[in-house]
């Protein structure tokens, strides 16, 4: 198993002005290639840093994959440093030279100056494309350890790491054994409650458990060998059904769950929010396929006169707000997000089969995006839920349900 | 200058599933008392890859901050390894046994045994006290590196470099100049067209440049000494004077000017959505301030029949729709977003002093949410504009303008 590790570079990532999401994303696809990560760093833009970091690894692991400065600013460093690390001098790679000058010329424009130095490598390395950017990737030994040199854009760094990097280890390391990670997405629990709920799970051996929490979801992920996935299908089967109810999507985000539902069904959406202010129809526009079924969309700002103030009732009125939107939209479905009062709000969706309607309490306080993040997504799972025929109300960990009601078709006037 | 370094343990860490806010914070409060880090590390929980990068960073640095590792569980191993590494034996500290005893007896408990563990030190090593928790934070030389070990709880951890480590390293390494940072917000530059429009630039001695990009800002940073900040004022203006036509905000995010503005003039504002999907509307109100002045919003989904879709004329159109969103909705500001075709958008403002509207192209392909960002951001920034009595069409070097037009009030029929 050879020791990897990655490293970082730029002030703004040693100063965690940007979180280095690239690196927290490598060290997880490795792992699931077999290649696991042995240790990270990161230093800013100071050449005796970066130079004494670079001779540091290569004298201690095999493998070392750096990101950042490769720009076309001057502190941008990586290439000269590398070189002088392998004591080898820059030269003009007069090939991506060329792709550089057709980048702009794309775009219609001279090539800068400063960017002519994005084509200077160490004599020895050899270049790993950067297909979809002007930052030339490469790879060379220092001191017999592989450095492989990456751009900071991250859809530039990923698209090299999948497509040339992880293809490329896997020739010099063969047989590692792969791992593979699955995911099942959870909305309304807490990690400590869903701890607790898996605790006596029995794991095989060699499957481990792993949580990632980010507002609004919980990803629980379950690592195994990637030879035997029938048994991992097994254990995402007993964890899915021990989380049931808080299960939104397994192996893909729930707003790609909802896509393939849509898309399935193709029903005319049309959405009207209050307390969401534009965040539930922005977010389910993000996949192309709900968003090729969406109608109009309703805002109430706060300088809206809205039936929801007229009335004090809030579900009876989100209810409404869903049927009328349906009606005026000539919709198939309607979504609904009522005001938010006293942590209270009221969500509802209009169907061809009745309506549902319920108002939730927050359980802790959250600064305005996050509230309208969370109530986004209820009302996103109420979509889903309809569309998937599943139990329309369920347990929300961190909501309290106050009130909820189900207009049939033939209840409704 | 030490060479700082901070050593974040724990695989959670090195695998990215929980990010270190830890490191991001140290960094940022050390620097601001003139302690500028060096590097940081990070690695996981095994014993031969810790004792081998303490060793690495007391072989080429003067401080490091280790963090995490102090507690009971078997695989906190900060202490034992430490010890290892400068040769010393774990003794029983006496004194944070009998803290460990009372801290549980407060609480009203018997400690368990696996606290013991929390009390064994290296025998040259002092106490750095943690009045907050179990873990004893302490301090201690290897190889003539002076290493503080740390709580991973960040309560605990930040506590303890505030109230002690900070001030402990001032009385080592006095007269440290304290540093500060300003920002400034670009929107419509490249990292390198601004690096070339400040290639110029004659910065004061102590002063530097740093960049942060993100879509759809690139942040332009310079720090500079604390204790001068007339120059670092003079030198903030004559950047801002450069790069003038794209700077949307200073040492705040565009969306709070945007706010400071919209609170200052109270307009009531409409906004009609195409291309941008609620993504405008949405970011907008994660403002409170924009929030409160926010009329109704209407977003045209795909299956809306609109004036867009009957008109080939986009610009006019979009223009349009502004116009009657205006009226409508009885607003003072109405913003409207067109639709997206072949790469082209349209972006129109209805105010009381006339309409202005644009087209630009994109020049290189985003993903669908990155297009409804750069959208919405473009939309915003004609907002800011209007209420700032800016100039409307700036040129915005990663968007080609095809169009644009103002008609002043009275040329409104």
């Amino acid at each position: 198993m050879p020791k990897i590790a990655m490293l970082s570079t730029g002030e703004e990532v040693l100063y965690g002005d940007i979180v280095d999401t690239n690196a927290a994303w490598l060290s997880r696809v490795f792992y699931e290639h077999g290649f696991s990560m042995y240790k990270r760093s990161t230093v800013g833009d100071q050449r005796a840093s970066l130079l004494q970091e670079l001779v540091m690894l290569s004298l201690n692991l095999d493998v070392v994959i750096v990101n950042g400065g490769l720009g076309p600013t001057s502190d941008d460093l990586s290439a000269e440093v590398a070189a002088e690390a392998a004591d080898e001098p820059l030269v003009l790679n007069q090939g991506w030279l060329d792709n550089l000058k057709s980048f702009y010329v794309k775009r219609g424009k001279l090539m800068p100056e400063s960017n002519i130095k994005q084509a200077m490598l160490p004599a020895n390395a050899s270049v790993v494309d950067n297909p979809i950017g002007t930052a030339c990737g490469f790879k060379m030994m220092i001191n017999d350890c592989l450095f492989y040199f990456t751009p900071g854009v991250p859809s530039e760094f990923k698209k090299m790491a999948i497509e040339q990097i992880i293809p490329d280890l896997k020739t010099q390391f063969p047989n590692q054994q792969g791992r593979v990670c699955r995911r099942i997405y959870t909305f309304g629990l807490s990690e400590s409650g869903i701890a607790d709920t898996l605790s006596h799970l029995q794991l095989p051996a060699d499957y481990e458990l792993g949580y990632r929490s980010y507002l609004p979801f919980i990803e629980v992920k379950l690592f195994g060998p990637s030879d035997d996935l029938e048994t991992g299908a097994r254990v995402l089967a007993m964890i899915e059904k021990l989380l049931h109810s808080n299960v939104v999507s397994v192996d893909e985000p729930m707003l790609d769950r909802i896509g393939q539902l849509v898309e399935l069904h193709k029903p005319i959406i049309a959405i009207s929010e209050h307390s969401t202010k534009g965040c539930l129809a922005s977010w389910l526009q993000d996949s192309e396929k709900v968003s090729q079924c969406c109608g109009a969309t309703w805002i109430l700002g706060s300088k809206t006169a809205s039936p929801l103030d007229r009335d004090s009732e809030q579900l009876g009125a989100t209810l409404a707000l869903a049927g009328a939107t349906k009606g005026n939209c000539s919709a198939d479905i309607a979504i609904s997000t009522g005001k938010l009062e006293n942590e209270q709000f009221s969500v509802a969706i209009s169907t061809p089969k009745g309506e549902w309607g319920q108002t939730l309490k927050l359980q802790r306080s959250y600064n305005q995006k996050s509230v309208k993040t969370v109530i986004s997504t209820v009302a996103g799972d109420m979509l889903r839920r309809y569309l998937d025929n599943q139990p329309m109300f369920p347990d929300y960990g961190f909501l309290t349900r106050t009130q909820d009601i189900f207009l049939p078709l033939d209840k409704l006037s």
